[in-house]
């Protein structure tokens, strides 16, 4: 892929905003004025339908119909629910997917289902690059078996090679959070699996963004987040698939009671769930879940692939622009679009205080240590005349070196 | 203690009322017409505050500040200023309860570090009777491990023996989730430690109900949960306590990246945090955490000591009411207040359709297989006219045996 050459005016924007048959999807979301939001990557704009849901689970269900509610209401079928939703957005079979717990914790217990499946492997592949709780993870959980696994961390160009034989399990977020760089989930899944490993994907910045065909690639395990392009709310729960063929005898070391076969039987013995229940664990927080349940609204009869066509635009309208004007900024994420996220990373000594400038002035994006500005596009929210006019305020900021004051380099706690 | 002997009548219970000076705190509360609710040890009533809060939240925080809500609104830090408001009805000091994922990770977490500090010890004590998802968690940690880690379930009256020099921890609950018994927590903590064991306490039906004091127990790790006497809502998250002398090189293995003691620095390797904020794992639910921090309003400035005494004068009222019109009907609690948490509870072969028809009759309490009619005693928002006519229904249904109809005995999927 070469790199786009026509420059687009903000007619042109506005244009293809007219032309675009997901535009009526931005009425579905609250969005502040004055503000162009590029980080829906990191929390998900909020959907219109999230609030009233949210205020009659704690008015009507919680308020009035209090504990009755786990069966007037299916709350005990909820996390299953909100799955199969999921499911049907990374191509997943009904009943592979639950929602339960955080990404971090989804991915102890898929790393740990993978390493009792290889008892004579020690070796776990990851990326160097892999989001740092995907490695925390891995090492935490190495350290507490104490029976010598080693974590492999290497760059994405050396996986094939550092997926040997003695790997129990290949653990890759499929949507880098700093480039947006995509793997090939197919293809080093097969790898993967000829080299007799299983395969943990981390679909953070994939789901709701990407195309994903879990069958089709053969994946083994899968977690993800719900707070970011599926627009869940703040620590929205976290959802884990597993692989039909993995579902006989599926147990997984968190042994909560709700990941009991019947849970409501009180037995003694912890005896797992059948299928994807047993990944359950303890009760689930109902009003983060119907939000994340509420906000998938959106996406009822929405084609990702359409989604990331629209996102794909709207990174060449924003690319384009930025290029043009900052001649030399570093691109960070691929031109090719197949490899790449809905997202969009420049690499730049000072990015923490560009972004800062740029969200003085209404942009939201954000930065990832040490050099990267990173900025999501959401496309069922964002107007190609919003990346455009971000483009705008980038370059101005990058050409007038707007970004060098000192307000704008005070770091925040969180950032 | 004797049995109470002089009855109630309701003028007695509204006279009651009137002299209590705990009686404002149930306008705090949104309480549906027409119905008594003793069910406040499953899941709390909705705190008035909650509604503004959550709305809040979900509105202007996430809908209008988006991701800056991290700082600006301070989500980062919101599970230890929850934690520390809690701890202070605990008998915890500041620093050392945080509020984090479900009260069965927080269990993995406790149990993790209490083997990590014995190494040489393989017996893990618990009671029989204890709640199913602290014993599953305990077991699924030992299968985990590998290591020949064995459970040692015992009867409360045998915990003194069975705590012997080759127990890494006891793991117990202070108050019985079926009988409202409550553990000695100073002397069994005491006695472990003269045994060289550690000590993990579950506080689900302590928090908010009976004065709990961590610090003068020497208790070495504590959970609890958010969404019975604390009001906190379905699935509110769960709070972990560790003592001051556990927070040295304080590390558990379920190493997300919010544990890490700089998160946004995105280092390759973990490196805990230091103290409490290591018990954390992956981004929380901040729906649910900011509800769970509205509820808590309802305890500024109250004494958990007086709540007690107000749930043990209902007790008296109830269970004098009851034994008095069905003679022979076993209490199962104990009658000791000292030995007892806020619930009453009775044993009866029918009790699950004898429960379903005082719901019938606006009267919720709840069933624990297989004979258990439990009925918790929030003394926040119940008056003493409630439990007096929840008692003359209790004994009506079985004088009559109302409960004796199908609809009665069909079991729900949740009980």
């Amino acid at each position: 892929m070469g790199q786009p050459v026509r420059r687009f005016t903000l007619g042109d924007a506005e244009a293809l905003d007219i032309a675009d048959d997901l535009a009526p999807l931005r009425s579905l979301f609250e969005l502040p004025d004055g503000v162009i939001y590029l980080d829906g990557n990191s929390l998900g704009a909020l959907p219109r339908s999230v609030k009233a849901r949210v205020a009659d689970v704690v008015e009507r269900q919680w308020g009035q119909d209090l504990i009755r509610s786990w069966n007037t209401h299916d709350w005990i079928d909820l996390p299953s629910r909100v799955g199969n939703r999921i499911a049907g957005l990374i191509g997943a079979p009904e009943g592979t997917v639950t929602v339960a717990d955080s990404t971090s914790i989804n991915l102890f217990k898929a790393l740990s289902m993978a390493l009792y499946l290889r008892p004579d492997r020690r070796v776990i592949v990851s990326e160097a690059g892999n989001f740092p709780t995907d490695v925390y993870i891995a090492q935490g959980l190495a350290d507490l078996l104490g029976q010598g696994h080693v974590l492999r961390l290497v760059e994405p160009g050396q996986l094939a090679s550092a997926i040997t034989r003695d790997v129990a399990v290949v653990l890759l977020t499929e949507v880098n959070y700093r480039s947006g760089a995509r793997h090939d989930m197919r293809a080093l899944t097969t790898y993967a699996h000829e080299m007799g490993a299983l395969t943990v994907w981390d679909l953070a910045h994939s789901a709701g963004a990407v195309p994903v065909d879990l069958t089709a690639a053969r994946a083994d395990y899968a977690v993800g987040c719900g707070y970011k392009f599926l627009n869940g709310g703040p620590g929205a729960p976290s959802f884990i698939y597993v692989a039909p063929e993995h579902h006989h005898g599926l147990r997984q070391p968190l042994n909560g009671w709700l990941g009991h076969d019947a849970p409501f039987a009180f037995e003694t013995d912890y005896r797992p769930a059948l299928g994807i229940e047993a990944m359950r664990v303890g009760t689930p927080p109902i009003l983060s879940m119907a939000a994340l349940d509420a906000a998938l609204d959106v996406f009822d009869g929405v084609s990702i692939a359409r989604l990331k066509a629209k996102a794909d635009m709207l990174f060449d309208v924003f690319v384009t622009e930025v290029e043009a004007q900052v001649p030399g900024l570093e691109l960070v994420s691929p031109r090719d679009p197949v490899w790449r996220g809905s997202q969009v990373s420049f690499r730049f000594p000072e990015a923490y205080a560009v972004v800062q400038a740029m969200i003085s002035r209404g942009v939201i994006g954000d930065f990832r240590g040490p050099d990267i500005m990173r900025f999501g596009l959401a496309p069922a929210y964002l107007r190609y005349a919003d990346v455009w006019r971000a483009a705008s305020v980038l370059a101005q900021i990058m050409r007038r070196s707007e970004w060098d004051r000192p307000e704008f380099k005070a770091r925040a706690k969180v950032v």
